[in-house]
């Protein structure tokens, strides 16, 4: 089977690596490169030239920018190639659009690595799904914003400074807006309710970051033993749901408390199976290499494990759902998620949400 | 798709309800049950029956005996029939024998209910074992004595008290040997180890329980900020491995020290995912029922992801490679974990291994 990588940063470097020095019979036909970069015989700077070569079976998304990989992807679908993407904001940005022409064009659509790095999530509530009805999904999805918490816990330093170390490590990017906003747990959220679900949520529910985040407010809840992660989190009831990005309050005997460093931890709640947790490297080029070569095998073994797995249901976001709360600028409120994050949005203030789901 | 459905306890019961109720196209044709019990018209007492209904396609074990259930095992992948069991006693006994008979007939051999209950830790293995290669898999694997050792931690009370609660509330069995022996981690660790380093391992390995840890071993690791878990560990280089079952000191800020109740952990160590970890609920009959759904699921779509997937190599124990450091009775030893374990049992004493692999 011959595949074409999309982009040849760490990601898809460590694809084209990993498939040359691998004896399956998998070869990398192409690799798209900007222009003036190809500069290797198998590197093209024409899409087209991946499109009309019928040989190549699967399209790998290895880029970073939304509107280019969803371009790119659903070109891909409707010329009958399977597409295996990292891409979340061009996934969650056009989620029901790429799933649609890839169930009429009976391709595949693998995005194991969109979401929670190396962590097999996608697989797994997909292969939950067979035999569970999930009522929740949530987690630290952001490996940016947890190590910045986890550095501002441990170190008690404040979070400017912490900051700059994590762009100095390379944790953190030079914008970093879309970590530490919640922006990229957004689309990561979405993903994975979409997935877990079985339809596709909409984008209009509320974000809040961890950027008015102070030590000082982090050494009151260490106080009283708990602490603070930023979370995505998601609840259904048959076709009804509520998601929201938000700061958490998390007690120390929770597991969640744990996570160091730029670590994520999903957890999925099944009526059979009970709350199943994952845990692993949320971002990174071998993680995320490591999902998108998962993605490849399992088409290349014929391994359709989403094969009875449909986006069928038509869900319905009732916002009511998310109820818990919160302490803003020192006062606690009650309400749903929507209306605390308003309140911190007009205040200009950081919002600590205890959501009943979830902080236990 | 028929299946028949060995045992009739709570699980057989589970299994026989969800798949009543279920759309899809599979049948409950036999339920196989000890003499006298065999009480509906789907009731068998005759093994045989079902051996020679040509329309039964996966036979579901769900028996708690190891001679009995091997028997079976080995007999239906000989007539061959799929099999999916829970079955970890059998498995580890006969894992060998078994999985070479299924591949000769080339039926399935499936058992994701035999280790960790509802995580689905086989199939992530398999499935992480198509792109890395695994250097260690380790964890919390039995329930009984996690919920003891929370107790003890928690509830500062001593081990013959925190036993008979877990009897009473039904969280250990009337003969606990198997479980606070460590002999259960044993069979799950050996069934792990081998799937993940694609060979079969030996039993001649060093297994130490919990039975006789005390309140005050907890109070003084609890004052260094460390507890003290019932791990299964495994380590691999190549084919040479060690495996141990053994109470491990673990810091409090490692995710291990916060897995409450009777819930287990588990980690793989793979080269392109790094570490990653999966929780949940490690015994009980909807979690073990829906690992076996899991499996009949799969088989029924015709999932064979371990299409690829062999025993192919011939492993070697190297006791050497688990090393560490253990306090037995007040006193500190260095050695490999099969010469502390024998120490401690000369001594009659509980052992608390430090093993740089998991004690970080």
């Amino acid at each position: 089977m011959k595949i074409a990588v999309l982009g040849y940063g760490t990601v898809g470097r460590s694809i084209c690596k990993y498939i040359e020095g691998d004896s399956r019979d998998i070869q990398i036909a192409y690799v798209l490169r900007r222009p003036g970069k190809a500069t290797e015989p198998f590197m093209t700077e024409d899409f087209d030239e991946i499109l009309n070569d019928p040989s190549v079976g699967i399209v790998v998304d290895a880029l970073s920018g939304k509107i280019d990989s969803y371009d790119y992807m659903k070109r891909a679908l409707l010329a009958g190639k399977h597409v295996v993407t990292a891409n979340k904001a061009a996934l969650a940005y056009a989620m029901e659009e790429l799933c649609t022409i890839a169930a009429k064009k009976e391709v595949q659509l693998k995005y194991e690595a969109s979401s929670g790095g190396t962590i097999p999530i996608v697989s797994e509530i997909i292969s939950t799904t067979h035999t569970n009805y999930l009522s929740s999904v949530y987690g630290i999805l952001n490996g940016t914003s947890n190590f910045i918490l986890d550095k501002m816990i441990n170190e008690g330093s404040d979070f400017a400074a912490t900051l700059k170390e994590a762009q100095e490590l390379g944790y953190a990017e030079a914008d970093p807006t879309a970590d530490i906003g919640g922006f990229d747990v957004k689309n990561k959220i979405m993903i994975l309710a979409s997935t877990a679900y079985h339809g596709f949520v909409t984008s209009d529910f509320p974000v809040s970051g961890i950027e008015k985040l102070t030590k000082e407010i982090l050494d009151e809840y260490a106080a009283e033993g708990k602490t603070i992660k930023l979370m995505g989190i998601s609840v259904r009831n048959d076709n009804d749901y509520a998601l929201g990005v938000v700061p958490c309050v998390i007690g120390k005997d929770q597991l969640e408390a744990h996570v160091p460093l730029n670590n994520n931890m999903i957890t999925l709640v099944g009526d059979m199976c009970g709350e199943i947790k994952l845990y692993g490297q949320g971002a990174g080029g071998s993680p995320t290499a490591d999902a998108l070569l998962r993605d490849i095998y399992s088409i290349f073994n014929s391994v359709n494990v989403d094969v009875e797995f449909q986006f069928f249901r038509k869900l319905r976001y009732v916002p009511e759902m998310l109820k818990g709360s919160a302490y803003i600028g020192g006062t606690k409120y009650e309400g749903t998620l929507e209306e605390l994050v308003k309140i911190a949005e007009e205040k200009n203030q950081f919002i600590a949400f205890e959501c009943p789901e979830i902080c236990k």
